[in-house]
């Protein structure tokens, strides 16, 4: 029922693995991939649109300097080769190559001269796993580069409005589109919160029924999830802070606006991912409550029994005692007179749980 | 007895429905709502007043553009037609337009040259239901409008001091009755503050008497409404604040000291926030400890009465044994003897437990 | 033996019913009180003094505006039309005069052209009660002007400095008769945090011999009566501040010097207050445990008892079966062997117990 | 085992005392001393020093004002009117005469024009008890003037350097020997940290072999003794920042380097009590876990002896009761049978508890 | 199975015997070692390079003043006499002599006109046990000095950088050389973090198993280790921003990006740290809930077994009893109609029981 958490163990090795290395050696740090790394491109002004798919490192160069604006995607990072090939073709410092094969970096931007690069994670949750890719942006004065960890992403939309020739995408340059790309990851971030949302609401339904040990795996598997969103998302702020604050000439004043759009989705991303945690803390105090409920409950039923039947029996202990002399036992009536007592002590006995309330 | 959350659903399926939409995308985000959305307005000057329901879009253009200080108030935000409308009448950037689509918006305030966007949340306490109303409002030099979930709002006072010309609001501009507006939002908060600290003092009452696992249940949804609370007050601090320092044509020198004092309300309302907080963690406190105290009271009842009892049966076994040579039984004094010793062994427990403090 | 909490109740009826007003409706919010509103007004220069109670208004407006020194100390004010008066003779905005009658106003200072406006806390404990009344300062060029909820207060050693002419404050200006009005607040502020720490201290050595429910009550009203020390000692920090940087020309700059000895006063009780709410939850530790330790030892004793006594009462239950061939029964030896067995079976019994340490 | 707090009561008094007094009436604000106040002076520049106890106020004025550097020690400030001389011979304003008086005062540090005055504390841990005595500073261009609470302090090592005329000390102004001073203070926060440290350790120890309610009483003493230390530590860091940053005539810039030595102290001793903290709230989890370790053990105990028992107990009523007609009595094999089932019963019991891991 | 904490004791002897010592008094702090202080050096330009071990002091001199880059490798700081030669060969104030002596030093960098120190402290994880070692750097126009605590560190892949001619480091300056230093350390930080996220999840299932009070001061010991790491990384957050502020002759502008890589990664560990913290916490709520969860099991086989047989055992004694007239003994079918009881009466127990849901 509970999220699982993605096997991390790959990626540690690798990150072993660079030990040795001199600092801007280019070593890929991620899960393995079978799959190729593939590049598609879409070049488009306002009137035409051109998409390429598996389009070779040769090609690619004359595209990235056209004036067009250009759209490159490449899926996957684990082919060190043709990352260090793109790379070079932009003119990408080594250490920005090593953030980009770097797939546990931190959300980041760094502006140079020519271009930026922006370092982002994508969000997929999808049959109960949170599956966080990481998607690598470098912005150039007409081309948008984009990283991905592997194939499958988010951003059909902005294919389609492209295609579709929909809205301004079109006409702007490759900064707007830089920002349409950014902006369908983070509407995703509210989506997901949305959906976390609902789960620990299901989960609370769940633990008020019926509490066990299951429970708390889960709402520690939760926690463990809000701690990674919150990793991902917090130091977006500071990303999209720059963005707005920092004056580039590859970046129009014109899209400042959408910047500071983007800016208000991630606070409010931020704020739903403090508010989860701060419900996920409120259902280990409805766990705990629960489990001692149910404790308390146990100890009513064992010390009612208890306490009604031990004192009984020691009354029939007394009469079958073996001794000589016992004047009790011969009266006729020593028999229904016991019975008697036993059930005015029991009485009393009832009375008094009743009195404690613990029927 | 607690407080219910108001059903989120709805609004996710509409944030979902988003996902593949271009950023811009005029889309409602809210619950939904049957009622048409109408547009009423108020214009009035120092010496006459004017109330009219039900505005069409092509009268309100006018009452926007004449020098008379004008309130719209547009009821509901579902239609988005006529929303976009307005929007573009007044000159609206788009994503401001989707900001105000946006019922789960964040409070915020953007200013443009022309007019500022502020959105904030009215709230209301009926029923043991928190009711969170997200209002818009778009200042202009001569014109306020305010865009509202529902009908039914907490304007009626501000509408009484317009009709019957109380205090200095028809002497004012524009800004006095943006302030006015958001002066009664912003008392309310207190207002519903001083309710929950009445509810969480009532909470407590019902707990010492006797807690159960309900109780916790309230407790928790009373933190979920406090978290909420939170969400809701603690950034309308910065708007304020933004309010206050900005320097904007539509926004006159004379209501500062107003904005002051509503920034004084609104830090008082976070105090009282942060207090109702920290007496909810003192009431779990309470629940936990009165818990403890009833199982160890359960527990003391089974202790007494089976360490009394548990020795006096096994005295009473001893008799009921058949050996054969057992020179006890015969005695004539063997009976009496028994119970003596069984009575002297209960006054040694019971002065033992005495002494422990157990009775 | 615990603080008890005053009644807040009336408070919030007024509040509610201020809802419908426009803003700067004077209305007060506060306790209701009996007793008439009085003034008292005391005059002085270095060389004479004049005290006069029951001031009428009309006698007023010459005190205030005379080249001496004056201080007007108003008791009450749930009369709205006297403190409304006092406003106007001083030309305080209806904003300011509004704050006065708001008995329940976060401390704050606002600075005026010609005025200042402090509003804090004066904290009194009496016979287990912490009473908090709300002051408020106007200090003018020549004046100083006291708010007070009720008749009694504090100031009684500064009345009896200007009486007898004792340091340097009728030598001084208003501003120094406002300083130190303010340091007799403040020096309060210690001492109850001193009598806090005290109590606190009491309640750990009653919750170490004894821990009940009512403990548990005890520390929660301590912790609320903190959260309230904390809501009115935290803001005055701000206030001090704020009258410590902001040049004025009603203050003169050579009690700035005074004023950072009463910054290092709140300072310091916000130390303390910090430091006393450490030392409540160090107490809800030691509760906690406390009561688990009993539950401990009542377990204990159960135990002990049933594993010692249930194993005998079996042996016994077993030659007290009534089969026709047990040849134990008629074994001469065998009624002194069970007994020879039970006492071996408790030795090993209590041996275990005592390797245990549970005796 | 566990540190005992000092004596507050005595303190508290003197401040209740000072109630009803104008501020900057002088009065001893701490525990009561017998010993008479003392004053020592040492004179000293490169070639020559000179020693001298109990020096007369009448003495002491020349020895400041001289050109050669003096250092003058007052042992005890409870005698108001010997720090009142002493105060106005070197011109102080009378706030910091009282400050100087009041040994519960907050760290701080005031600049005058001629002078300093830093107030720091001088911690002790001597016998399981934590002593905090508190230091005054006076620096003037020539002279140090230290104000401590009795005799006996950590300034022995500054005193040889100064007979010995080992390192620089004798060859530097007044603001290096006061330094000097300050880093004996200071490094003996590092030392009593490094102890709390062990003496944490040692407890940690204690607990896991056997907990009982005094250790937890521990653990709330070394609590309150961290807070002490907290309060005592965190605000030095403000007085030596403002030491490094401020430029006054009477220190020169050849120590600032020295003042970031003492500086960077500070910030360990700061890291420390977190940590040690931190390791107190690790040690309280212990604690509470191994509470709730011996509970499952009695309760195993109880359960296991229990189960076993009390179903062979009714095994054994069962042929104990006296119908005429009970068929298995009269069998040869039936009192044989019975054992065999009670074993069988026994053994899958056993094997139950085995299976749970119970044993 | 836990982290192991290194030994503390001698470092605090150390520190005690200091106390006596005037500032600026060179005293070792730190664990004992036996092995001798040894001197490396590696002189190289672009073209040649040469490693020198066993480098006696005279031979250093020279070394360091030629114009080729040097890195002078330090093992062991016990050696009070060698460190105060070489750090007066290079110029360094005493106090500075003094931070490398001391090995418990907090992460700092100190600029001067012509050096910068940098402590920072190299992380080892093995064998279970976390080694902290302070290293010790000095950058100078042409050379690197670094101190070590003991023999072997992480800086063979430097020195296979240098020696194979890898990179750019050959061709760089001294400042080159401190960068890659730097960078091996904090690297090495992040992997031990990663081994600790492996650590804590292995941790997770052993209590999910079989919590036993080990378990505990696992996670107890994980807590102090975690601690640790922050101490020791979240103050490098500082130093690295310092480095990249801070605008000196010996670092050139071409190694600013390098150093804000290095910013980045400790960033990354910092939130690593923090992470694990929170997992550690969410151990905790695992660990006792697993505790609770058990102790109800145990107590639900202690009620189950009593409740059924407590009330059992009460009929068979009420048959055990001897009175002459009891009517039910002599009837035929009263054994088997008390069987018939029992078993009607076990049947209803167990079917309230797992109505419960108790098995």
């Amino acid at each position: 029922m509970g999220l699982r958490r993605r096997i991390k163990r790959p990626r540690m090795r690798n990150r072993t693995q660079k030990k040795g290395m001199p600092p801007g050696s280019l070593v890929y740090v991620g899960e393995e991939h079978q799959e190729e790394v593939t590049v598609s491109a879409i070049e488009f002004d306002e009137h035409e649109i051109n998409e390429q798919h598996n389009v070779s490192l040769d090609d690619l160069k004359p595209k990235i300097d056209s004036e067009k604006i250009t759209w490159v995607n490449v899926n996957g990072v684990h082919n060190v080769e043709i990352i260090d090939k793109i790379s070079k073709m932009v003119g990408l410092h080594p250490l920005t190559t090593e953030d980009i094969l770097n797939t546990e970096h931190r959300p980041k931007i760094d502006f140079f001269e020519n271009h930026l690069l922006a370092i982002v994670k994508m969000l997929n949750l999808e049959q109960d796993q949170l599956d966080i890719e990481q998607v690598s942006f470098i912005l150039l004065k007409n081309t948008v580069i984009t990283f991905q960890e592997k194939k499958g992403d988010l951003f059909d939309p902005v294919r389609l409005m492209l295609k579709e020739n929909k809205g301004k995408i079109r006409k702007s340059g490759a900064d707007f589109l830089f920002y349409s790309l950014m902006d369908v990851i983070f509407d995703q971030y509210l989506i997901i919160m949305d959906d976390m949302d609902d789960r620990i609401a299901h989960l609370e339904g769940n633990i008020m029924e019926d509490p066990d040990n299951h429970s708390l795996q889960d709402i520690n598997e939760y926690k463990n999830t809000i701690l990674q969103l919150k990793k991902t998302v917090w130091p977006v702020r500071e990303v999209v802070n720059k963005l707005i604050n920092r004056k580039v000439p590859y970046i129009s004043d014109s899209i400042s606006f959408y910047l500071q759009d983007i800016h208000d989705h991630i606070v409010q991303a931020n704020d739903m991912v403090e508010t989860s945690r701060g419900q996920l803390y409120g259902l280990l105090d409805v766990y705990y409550s629960t489990l001692s409920m149910k404790m308390n409950e146990i100890m009513k039923v064992l010390t009612i029994v208890s306490t009604i039947f031990i004192p009984l029996t020691f009354i029939a202990g007394i009469y079958g005692m073996n001794f000589a002399h016992m004047p009790e036992l011969s009266l006729s009536w020593g028999y229904p007179a016991v019975w008697i007592i036993m059930i005015i002590i029991t009485g009393i006995m009832v009375m008094y749980f009743k009195k404690k309330n613990w029927f």
